[in-house]
Protein backbone atom coordinates (compact mmCIF):
# COMPACT_ATOMS: atom_id res chain seq x y z
CA UNK A 1 0.00 0.00 0.00
CA UNK A 2 2.90 2.57 0.81
CA UNK A 3 4.75 2.03 -2.28
CA UNK A 4 1.47 2.70 -4.28
CA UNK A 5 1.03 6.12 -2.65
CA UNK A 6 4.10 6.85 -2.92
CA UNK A 7 3.96 6.67 -6.50
CA UNK A 8 0.34 8.42 -6.64
CA UNK A 9 2.66 11.35 -5.47
CA UNK A 10 5.26 10.91 -7.14
CA UNK A 11 2.76 10.58 -10.49
CA UNK A 12 0.60 13.69 -9.68
CA UNK A 13 4.05 15.94 -9.06
CA UNK A 14 5.62 15.00 -12.15
CA UNK A 15 2.50 15.08 -14.38
CA UNK A 16 -0.74 16.47 -12.39
CA UNK A 17 -2.34 13.33 -12.85
CA UNK A 18 -1.75 9.66 -11.35
CA UNK A 19 -2.69 7.22 -14.28
CA UNK A 20 -3.45 3.15 -13.32
CA UNK A 21 -1.48 2.36 -16.58
CA UNK A 22 1.56 4.39 -15.31
CA UNK A 23 1.15 3.01 -11.55
CA UNK A 24 1.58 -0.27 -12.96
CA UNK A 25 4.24 0.48 -15.05
CA UNK A 26 6.02 2.51 -12.58
CA UNK A 27 5.47 -0.29 -10.23
CA UNK A 28 6.04 -3.14 -12.42
CA UNK A 29 2.45 -4.71 -11.57
CA UNK A 30 -0.52 -5.87 -13.33
CA UNK A 31 -3.03 -3.36 -14.52
CA UNK A 32 -5.53 -5.38 -12.63
CA UNK A 33 -3.81 -5.33 -9.36
CA UNK A 34 -3.39 -1.32 -9.58
CA UNK A 35 -6.92 -0.99 -10.50
CA UNK A 36 -7.85 -3.55 -7.23
CA UNK A 37 -5.55 -1.49 -5.21
CA UNK A 38 -7.15 1.63 -5.86
CA UNK A 39 -10.48 0.69 -5.11
CA UNK A 40 -9.51 -0.25 -1.74
CA UNK A 41 -7.61 2.48 -1.32
CA UNK A 42 -10.94 4.23 -2.65
CA UNK A 43 -12.18 2.65 0.23
CA UNK A 44 -10.14 3.70 3.22
CA UNK A 45 -10.67 7.18 1.91
CA UNK A 46 -6.97 7.80 0.77
CA UNK A 47 -7.20 8.45 -2.56
CA UNK A 48 -10.28 9.41 -4.83
CA UNK A 49 -11.33 9.46 -8.82
CA UNK A 50 -11.95 12.61 -10.54
CA UNK A 51 -13.73 12.79 -13.94
CA UNK A 52 -10.81 14.17 -16.55
CA UNK A 53 -8.04 14.01 -13.92
CA UNK A 54 -8.03 10.79 -12.84
CA UNK A 55 -6.69 9.29 -9.59
CA UNK A 56 -6.17 11.88 -6.96
CA UNK A 57 -4.81 11.51 -3.37
CA UNK A 58 -7.25 12.41 -0.35
CA UNK A 59 -5.81 15.17 2.29
CA UNK A 60 -5.46 11.74 4.53
CA UNK A 61 -3.51 10.19 1.55
CA UNK A 62 -1.16 13.17 1.11
CA UNK A 63 -0.66 12.89 4.38
CA UNK A 64 0.83 9.35 4.10
CA UNK A 65 1.97 9.56 0.80
CA UNK A 66 4.48 12.46 2.30
CA UNK A 67 5.78 10.55 5.65
CA UNK A 68 6.58 7.65 3.24
CA UNK A 69 8.26 10.19 0.81
CA UNK A 70 10.16 11.45 3.80
CA UNK A 71 11.24 8.09 5.18
CA UNK A 72 12.69 7.13 1.79
CA UNK A 73 14.62 10.51 1.35
CA UNK A 74 15.77 10.67 4.73
CA UNK A 75 16.90 6.99 4.41
CA UNK A 76 18.85 8.05 1.03
CA UNK A 77 20.11 11.06 2.28
CA UNK A 78 21.82 8.85 5.08
CA UNK A 79 23.36 6.18 2.95
CA UNK A 80 24.73 8.64 0.25
CA UNK A 81 27.43 9.54 3.16
CA UNK A 82 29.21 6.30 2.75
CA UNK A 83 29.73 6.10 -0.67
CA UNK A 84 27.29 2.92 -0.77
CA UNK A 85 26.37 3.05 -4.95
CA UNK A 86 23.41 4.24 -6.11
CA UNK A 87 21.70 0.43 -6.45
CA UNK A 88 22.53 -0.81 -3.28
CA UNK A 89 21.02 2.13 -1.40
CA UNK A 90 17.56 2.31 -3.68
CA UNK A 91 17.58 -1.21 -3.03
CA UNK A 92 18.05 -1.62 0.89
CA UNK A 93 15.80 1.50 1.26
CA UNK A 94 12.88 -0.15 -0.42
CA UNK A 95 12.91 -2.45 1.54
CA UNK A 96 13.70 -0.72 4.88
CA UNK A 97 11.26 2.48 4.29
CA UNK A 98 8.19 -0.05 5.32
CA UNK A 99 10.15 -0.85 9.02
CA UNK A 100 11.22 2.11 10.12
CA UNK A 101 9.19 3.48 12.92
CA UNK A 102 8.73 7.48 13.72
CA UNK A 103 11.29 7.23 16.40
CA UNK A 104 13.88 5.11 14.45
CA UNK A 105 13.36 7.58 11.31
CA UNK A 106 14.02 10.76 13.86
CA UNK A 107 17.37 8.90 15.23
CA UNK A 108 18.27 8.44 11.08
CA UNK A 109 17.68 12.57 10.16
CA UNK A 110 19.30 13.13 13.31
CA UNK A 111 22.12 11.26 12.64
CA UNK A 112 22.60 12.35 8.97
CA UNK A 113 22.15 15.94 9.89
CA UNK A 114 25.22 15.77 12.51
CA UNK A 115 27.28 14.27 9.95
CA UNK A 116 26.39 16.29 7.10
CA UNK A 117 27.43 19.75 9.39
CA UNK A 118 30.56 18.30 10.05
CA UNK A 119 32.78 16.67 7.71
CA UNK A 120 35.30 15.76 9.90
CA UNK A 121 33.31 13.56 12.05
CA UNK A 122 31.80 11.63 8.58
CA UNK A 123 35.62 11.49 7.44
CA UNK A 124 36.28 9.84 10.61
CA UNK A 125 33.66 7.95 10.96
CA UNK A 126 34.23 6.77 7.22
CA UNK A 127 38.20 6.03 7.96
CA UNK A 128 37.32 3.93 11.36
CA UNK A 129 34.36 2.07 9.56
CA UNK A 130 37.11 1.28 6.61
CA UNK A 131 33.99 2.91 4.04
CA UNK A 132 34.78 4.46 0.79
CA UNK A 133 33.99 8.29 0.59
CA UNK A 134 32.96 7.56 -3.22
CA UNK A 135 30.87 5.13 -4.91
CA UNK A 136 32.26 1.57 -6.44
CA UNK B 1 14.21 -18.01 6.00
CA UNK B 2 16.26 -15.91 7.71
CA UNK B 3 13.84 -15.77 10.62
CA UNK B 4 14.08 -19.83 11.06
CA UNK B 5 17.99 -19.79 10.41
CA UNK B 6 18.38 -17.32 13.40
CA UNK B 7 15.75 -19.12 15.57
CA UNK B 8 17.19 -22.31 15.26
CA UNK B 9 20.76 -21.02 16.03
CA UNK B 10 19.21 -19.46 18.89
CA UNK B 11 17.69 -22.60 20.19
CA UNK B 12 20.76 -25.01 19.70
CA UNK B 13 22.97 -22.18 21.67
CA UNK B 14 20.41 -21.82 24.09
CA UNK B 15 19.48 -25.44 24.64
CA UNK B 16 21.75 -27.50 22.43
CA UNK B 17 19.13 -28.23 19.90
CA UNK B 18 16.37 -26.83 17.96
CA UNK B 19 13.03 -29.02 17.72
CA UNK B 20 10.10 -28.20 15.42
CA UNK B 21 7.95 -27.43 18.56
CA UNK B 22 9.86 -25.21 19.48
CA UNK B 23 10.81 -23.28 16.64
CA UNK B 24 6.79 -23.37 15.90
CA UNK B 25 6.64 -21.95 19.27
CA UNK B 26 8.73 -18.78 19.47
CA UNK B 27 7.97 -17.83 15.20
CA UNK B 28 4.38 -18.08 16.31
CA UNK B 29 3.61 -20.72 13.37
CA UNK B 30 2.12 -23.68 12.73
CA UNK B 31 4.38 -26.70 13.33
CA UNK B 32 3.09 -27.94 10.03
CA UNK B 33 4.63 -24.69 8.42
CA UNK B 34 8.06 -25.37 10.37
CA UNK B 35 8.23 -28.78 9.21
CA UNK B 36 7.73 -27.72 5.76
CA UNK B 37 10.65 -24.53 6.07
CA UNK B 38 12.78 -27.24 7.52
CA UNK B 39 12.56 -29.75 4.90
CA UNK B 40 13.51 -26.84 2.41
CA UNK B 41 16.34 -25.69 4.38
CA UNK B 42 17.31 -28.96 4.25
CA UNK B 43 17.08 -29.82 0.63
CA UNK B 44 19.32 -26.51 0.40
CA UNK B 45 22.21 -28.02 2.64
CA UNK B 46 21.21 -25.32 6.03
CA UNK B 47 20.36 -27.80 8.42
CA UNK B 48 20.47 -31.58 8.51
CA UNK B 49 18.71 -33.62 11.00
CA UNK B 50 20.19 -35.84 13.67
CA UNK B 51 19.20 -38.66 15.13
CA UNK B 52 18.75 -37.60 19.31
CA UNK B 53 19.60 -34.47 18.94
CA UNK B 54 16.73 -33.01 16.23
CA UNK B 55 17.65 -30.16 13.79
CA UNK B 56 21.37 -28.98 13.57
CA UNK B 57 22.90 -25.84 11.06
CA UNK B 58 25.35 -27.38 8.83
CA UNK B 59 28.56 -25.20 8.30
CA UNK B 60 26.77 -22.97 5.56
CA UNK B 61 23.13 -23.20 7.58
CA UNK B 62 25.50 -21.42 10.96
CA UNK B 63 27.35 -19.09 8.65
CA UNK B 64 24.20 -17.39 7.34
CA UNK B 65 22.69 -17.73 11.00
CA UNK B 66 25.55 -15.73 12.24
CA UNK B 67 25.25 -13.24 9.36
CA UNK B 68 21.69 -12.67 10.37
CA UNK B 69 22.18 -12.47 14.32
CA UNK B 70 25.22 -9.84 13.86
CA UNK B 71 22.44 -7.58 11.84
CA UNK B 72 19.95 -8.00 14.52
CA UNK B 73 22.38 -6.84 16.88
CA UNK B 74 24.02 -4.24 15.44
CA UNK B 75 20.86 -2.25 14.34
CA UNK B 76 19.41 -3.39 18.02
CA UNK B 77 22.73 -1.59 19.19
CA UNK B 78 22.13 1.29 16.99
CA UNK B 79 19.04 2.11 17.62
CA UNK B 80 19.67 1.39 21.81
CA UNK B 81 22.13 4.33 21.66
CA UNK B 82 19.12 6.80 21.61
CA UNK B 83 16.75 5.71 24.17
CA UNK B 84 14.06 4.39 21.58
CA UNK B 85 11.76 2.13 23.89
CA UNK B 86 12.40 -1.56 23.28
CA UNK B 87 8.99 -2.81 22.03
CA UNK B 88 9.53 -0.29 19.38
CA UNK B 89 13.59 -1.31 18.70
CA UNK B 90 12.76 -5.13 18.19
CA UNK B 91 9.49 -4.27 15.82
CA UNK B 92 11.81 -2.12 13.61
CA UNK B 93 14.80 -4.43 13.76
CA UNK B 94 12.66 -7.28 12.94
CA UNK B 95 11.55 -5.95 9.73
CA UNK B 96 14.76 -4.22 8.66
CA UNK B 97 17.00 -6.71 8.81
CA UNK B 98 15.79 -8.10 5.84
CA UNK B 99 17.08 -5.33 3.94
CA UNK B 100 20.00 -4.20 4.89
CA UNK B 101 23.03 -4.99 2.40
CA UNK B 102 26.32 -5.78 3.82
CA UNK B 103 27.66 -2.24 2.65
CA UNK B 104 24.60 -0.26 4.71
CA UNK B 105 25.62 -2.57 7.68
CA UNK B 106 28.93 -1.73 7.61
CA UNK B 107 27.63 2.09 7.63
CA UNK B 108 25.28 1.41 10.85
CA UNK B 109 28.36 -0.30 12.55
CA UNK B 110 31.00 2.75 12.11
CA UNK B 111 28.31 4.96 13.36
CA UNK B 112 27.38 2.73 16.13
CA UNK B 113 31.11 2.40 17.38
CA UNK B 114 31.68 6.64 16.50
CA UNK B 115 28.82 7.33 19.04
CA UNK B 116 29.82 4.57 21.70
CA UNK B 117 33.36 6.12 21.52
CA UNK B 118 32.17 9.40 22.12
CA UNK B 119 29.85 10.37 24.43
CA UNK B 120 29.65 13.82 24.27
CA UNK B 121 28.78 13.37 20.03
CA UNK B 122 26.40 11.17 21.13
CA UNK B 123 24.77 13.69 23.33
CA UNK B 124 25.42 16.32 20.65
CA UNK B 125 23.24 13.98 18.24
CA UNK B 126 20.70 13.30 20.95
CA UNK B 127 20.13 17.35 21.73
CA UNK B 128 19.98 18.43 18.57
CA UNK B 129 17.64 15.85 16.89
CA UNK B 130 15.76 16.59 20.41
CA UNK B 131 15.67 12.56 21.02
CA UNK B 132 15.38 11.33 24.30
CA UNK B 133 18.58 10.08 26.22
CA UNK B 134 16.39 7.28 28.42
CA UNK B 135 13.43 5.02 27.04
CA UNK B 136 9.94 6.50 27.97
MN1 LIG C 1 10.37 4.21 -1.46
MN1 LIG D 1 16.03 -10.78 14.06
Amino acid sequence: MDDYLEQILHLIKDKGYARAVDISKNLGISQASVTNMLQRLDAEGLVKHEKYRGTVLTDEGQRIALAIIERHETLTRFLRLFGIDEETIYHDVEGMEHHVSRPTLNVIRAVADALEADPELLERVRKEGRLSADPG
